[in-house]
């Protein structure tokens, strides 16, 4: 049996906490001549974006810093959480420290030069089967929607 | 303890068992003027291209049929398969058919506008952990790399 369509605030509280507790993502990204690229990416969820490191020289990292935004998928494709987000450079200390603690990976003890890009989402979208697809918008321009629809 | 890698046979077979099995994935896209898009999709695998469907009037849809290629992640994020493709507008009834059959959705069947689109391998990059990055390359023009490495 379909298990019935989540309610916002459901899949609100379920959205965050997969955010807080996955450990990697699908980064897509497009170059200035309409050249998609995907690739898989370990992020930290810091309260307010995830954190990315990735090679300075990669072409995530170029075309993310190109455009300043990003789609980002998380979760399996049966359990979706689907980001729009502004991408900023750089992070501090702590928040290196951090996402270096959550992925195990330390882009600063890399010998290529990294960047660590944070993705703060203005949209977010989530669902599971086709019957969520309605209701699936829960953030715009950044803001949660109301909970009550 | 850390897995060893994968040879290059081992990752063939698990990828085309992996395509054969798999039954939704990341396809990311990118309109002309350099914007991402990224969508969870079904798929089935016809032996030799990913089959997909999806609404014409779709980001996706519009992306792929503009651009010609797509970039497509399948499986988890640990254990990924990554196509670069050529895309192919139409299918057969036949493949219709077992694209229904495979994924239980009948895009012929919806009141919408509905396109299916063939990608067509070029590249196949396939890899589990950070030890597998060497050696990921499984495909190239189109042809599988020699599995002698």
């Amino acid at each position: 049996m379909r298990a019935e369509p989540r309610s916002r605030a459901q899949r609100r509280a379920d959205t965050l906490a997969r955010l807080q507790t996955e450990f990697d993502c699908w980064v897509a990204s497009a170059d200035g001549m309409g050249n998609a690229h995907l690739v898989p990416l370990s992020y930290w969820w810091d309260g307010a974006a995830l954190v990315l490191a990735t090679p300075r020289s990669s072409p995530t990292a170029t075309n993310l810093l190109r455009a300043g935004v990003a789609r980002i998928g998380v979760g399996p494709t049966r359990d979706v959480v689907l980001v729009d987000g502004r991408v900023t450079e750089g992070v501090d200390d702590a928040t290196a420290d951090a996402h270096t603690e959550h992925t195990g990976f330390d882009a600063r003890a890399e010998p290529d030069d990294y960047v660590y890009l944070r993705v703060e989402p203005t949209e977010i979208r989530a669902w599971r089967e086709a019957n969520e697809l309605s209701g699936r918008l829960l953030m715009r321009d950044g803001a949660w929607l109301p909970i009550e629809e």
